[in-house]
């Protein structure tokens, strides 16, 4: 698709920025207030998920506007190319083919001569056959004992996927199968990974080395480390339990890799019987759904994982076949577009309210801001208006008593995401805890739909007699979605971050950008490398600037101290986590 | 202290302005050329931190203009104003004296006719004892079993500080006591609380319950949940071991109250004897330096709890006598207003590069946006000028994996805090371990000092022959604070949460907001409970606007489904997070 102009310079982008000079004036409770029934026009379903939209800042003209912006961007090709395996990720010249790996095996897909739909579940019946091994106890360690512990490594998208999912699901554990304790390790500096080690046996703890590139270097630093931590104990156990444990059998009974080069992984000593493959055609931040999902899986068991798959189809569907104005990605996208671009709102805050939701707003974010924060068109043209606004977020109830205050009192717009499943705790078998569980659970809800109603009246919330004071008084105004699911299961969670993606999709059409590269972590990488060789050599600080040179000399000084062996301060006192 | 004018008709502001006009014309990386000798000049060192601010898109004289301001806006009164205890929380008249709480026992505090330092002194003697009845393995539950976990039941300000400190001062476990695992259950809907619960065990497990006003109801309802629990099952173990458990003793063994009531402590049925009181005058969210603290001294030990306190109070005594030039917090302060009020820079992003911190940046978040999320004036007047950025954060290498991609190629400027600890795993016995962990530590650091560069530099970075592609290129210029602790210990743990502290508290003199109410957050409250009265009794739906109606129905419709007992779906089946 090759424009004649940018997006800001077509018909319906200039009738948006007409249009809000108006709007930008209106109150939400005076929009609420014109319109009745809005509700029912502002909302949709799908999949499980209800989203309310009508607490945005806008009019039915608007959504209509903004629909034709999304026509003018040509979302709907747009849409087919993604699903159809299309190049669309062209600075690198390759598909994004994320929901190819949530197809049924009755599906056909073939991308440039490849069959993809068998290739993907073979990989789904690789990862089912190791699942029921480590289920059925029968994953054993080099001393033979059975795999209780397995410790996932990897930083990004082979981290904050599968760290999310497997807590948002931990209610799913399948019953009657040997329970695998699963644990992340992300830093680079060792923290998380010191704390296992001191506490996990490495008889029975097996690590997973997750890593597209398998060059990640937070990644290798940690497995290093885990790798020289299982050969210098199972060699202690080998002479104090009298077996033959040599370092082959504890790579291969410890280690499996996940990663788009079998090369790199069989350099690095991972057993070719151990290796799980994805495709280049996977981006990192969208690659829960295959072989990097496999702490998943060994949590909540294969079929709920399939379920997961199958809630995320389910909305690929709905994004492929639904209209423009019934499309829940596409009415996502447009209400981000709204704020982003036209009433300039550069904050979006993500606001589960249920607890296992606690590391959604840290998913999110990478997946928005990696992928469109971005200033450049596929043409390569610098964009002359703003992208991806900064997204943070909390678990809904704890940010009541943390930000929210700038929420209802600060002086910036922020749009909100408010997330809530309806029915929770149904299950629960003692009677009385139920009761109190789920009096919890609509205490939860009870805030959730207050506050978003605070947010959009303000004051007017309340029927009070008499002035507030002005330290008192909420302005209101402030938009947001409300996004329900029935209820939180392996099948809505899959919808609802499927949901996610389509819309960083659908809004990166409209900006023009390439939502699957990362070209802006590149440079640091490099410079990091070469830093790091210039903190290792003691060389080379001529060439840098002079706060670097500043702060280096800072780091030389104290590590001096320390050589000259000045006492470190009382507090430098040995201690468990930094002796595993 | 009354104006005739609001800060921003002062002559600094104005000249400020006009500066601005300038600067923001200039890379950072041109700021770097004209300067020699820049790191020198901008940045300063106090209580075991290095402040670098070279890396501010700033000039000598934005900072001369900028003091001007703090003077004009009375910051050096305001200061002695806050550490002697005048009631600088006007809207809730009453002094903020967190600094109170790490004054030494010699010191001298007199607060209206109050000699504050015996009485916080005394507390913390009280706190001490506890913990040396843990630690010695003689705190015993109601069937004689010695207490081993302790579960922290509290939200916001009662959550986020002990468990920022708690984690990120781990390694600082006591030798040779008994230890105390503290867990923490914050999220209204019994999420993290039923997880727990599942896990441990009753007869040894005890509850603080955290609540300044002691009516906060997320705690309080976790706290039922939690006594509940320990009834039905002390009664069993009642029955099996032949011991005499009363309700008496279940709470007289299990639960520990802190908070500023002792009336509604006792109504809730705490003994008075586990009552830890705090003051009025204590801001939650400055609270972890007193009772609120006592998960944070059953981790490191009351020592390392005082030395947190000294840290806290180096930062207290810099504060209070450097000159504002060489004031840290000041400094900190001016560089965040110039980026929000002269450079439009609206949000904020914390970047510690130690995996210890891991909560540090959802700490900052409340401390910033709850403090200064505020627009009016302490005379009643809304703010013409914007206050508290949006603040959020992650560890810095992870978030390079996650949303440095914004930060670098986005169209959105942010101004970012490194943070890191120069020296680390010098305690580390086995040779091998230490070596590999160092090494990790130097490439976290190498990270830390690339990343500020790139930001700084963009494409000047590096030295490379031809043109990039856009797509390839960075613009730099974005600003950053490096803040540098020679080690991480409970010592500058202390100073470095002060210095956060002390400059909420400048930028809201220059502000003329209160930065120790919390006014907007409590209409939600309001809202929250009548809303859960409609979503119990099924009344009242008619006062509601069209969203919250449309929300409420959708809940109630599915609650139907339930009552009729429908299918739940596929997915619905028992499992253990949900059936403690």
């Amino acid at each position: 698709m090759s424009r004649t102009a940018t997006i800001d310079r077509q018909p319906a982008w200039r009738a948006l920025q007409a249009h809000a000079d108006e709007v930008r004036t209106t109150h939400l409770r005076e929009l609420f207030a014109e319109q009745p029934g809005r509700f029912a026009y502002f909302h949709r379903q799908a999949a499980g998920l209800t989203l309310d939209l009508s607490k945005q800042r806008w009019r039915p003209e608007t959504l209509e506007l903004l629909l034709e912006l999304a026509r003018e961007a040509g979302v709907p090709k747009a849409i087919e190319g993604l699903l159809s395996g299309e190049r669309v990720n062209r600075s690198e010249d390759r598909p994004a083919l994320h929901t190819a790996l949530r197809l049924p095996a009755d599906a056909c897909l073939e991308v440039e001569g490849e069959d993809l739909v068998s290739a993907v579940h073979r990989t789904l019946t690789r990862m089912e056959a190791m699942v029921a091994k480590f289920h059925a106890g029968q994953w054993r360690g080099a001393t033979g004992r059975t795999i209780s512990d397995v410790v996932n490594l990897g930083v990004g998208g082979s981290d904050l996927g599968p760290l999310m999912v497997t807590h948002a699901l931990a209610d799913y554990r399948p019953a009657g199968v040997h329970e695998i304790h699963v644990h992340f390790a992300s830093t680079m500096d060792g923290s998380q990974l010191a704390d296992y080690l001191s506490r996990l046996n490495p008889e029975t703890t097996l690590f997973v080395l997750s890593s597209k590139s398998f060059t990640t270097i937070d990644t290798l630093s940690n497995a290093r480390t885990a790798r020289d931590w299982l050969f210098s104990r199972l060699v202690v156990a080998e002479r104090e339990l009298a077996v033959d444990v040599d370092r082959d059998l504890v790579m291969r009974q410890h280690f499996i890799g996940v990663s788009a080069s079998p090369e790199k992984m069989s350099e690095w000593g991972i057993a070719e019987v151990n290796q799980l493959e994805f495709w280049e055609w996977v981006g990192g931040r969208y690659s829960l759904w295959g072989a990097i999902g496999l702490p998943i899986a060994l949590v909540v068991g294969m079929a709920r994982f399939r379920e997961l798959l199958a809630g995320a189809h389910a909305m690929d569907r709905h994004f492929q076949a639904a209209a423009l104005e019934d499309n829940l990605p596409v009415l996502l996208a447009l209400a981000g577009i709204w704020n982003v671009n036209f009433l300039d709102i550069r904050a979006h805050s993500i606001l589960p309210y249920d607890g296992r939701l606690e590391y959604f707003a840290s998913y999110l974010e990478q997946l928005e801001m990696e992928s469109n924060g971005k200033s450049v068109t596929h043409d390569g043209q610098v964009t002359t208006y703003s992208t991806c606004p900064v997204l943070w977020g909390q678990l809904g109830p704890n940010a009541q008593h943390a930000f929210y205050q700038l929420l209802h009192q600060g002086t910036q717009a922020v749009e909100c995401d408010f997330i809530a499943p309806l029915r929770r705790y149904d299950d629960v078998i003692d009677d009385a805890t139920r009761t109190h569980l789920k009096n919890q659970h609509r205490l939860t809800l009870a805030n959730c739909f207050a506050q978003s109603r605070v947010l959009m009246l303000g004051d007017n919330a309340i029927d009070e007699p008499g002035e507030r004071p002005n330290h008192k008084r909420y302005r209101g105004n402030q938009p947001s979605t409300t996004l329900l699911l029935d209820r939180l299961t392996p099948r809505t969670l899959g919808a609802l971050i499927a949901l996610y993606e389509h819309k960083v999709f659908v809004q990166a059409t409209i900006w023009d950008i390439n939502p699957f590269d990362q070209w802006g972590v590149e440079l640091g990488k490099q410079i990091a490398g070469e830093t790091d060789r210039i903190l290792a050599s003691r060389q080379g600080l001529d060439a840098m600037d002079d706060s670097s040179r500043g702060l280096i000399e800072a780091l030389w000084r104290v590590e001096e101290q320390g050589r000259e062996g000045e006492p470190a301060g009382t507090e430098a006192l040995p201690s468990a986590g930094e002796n595993p």
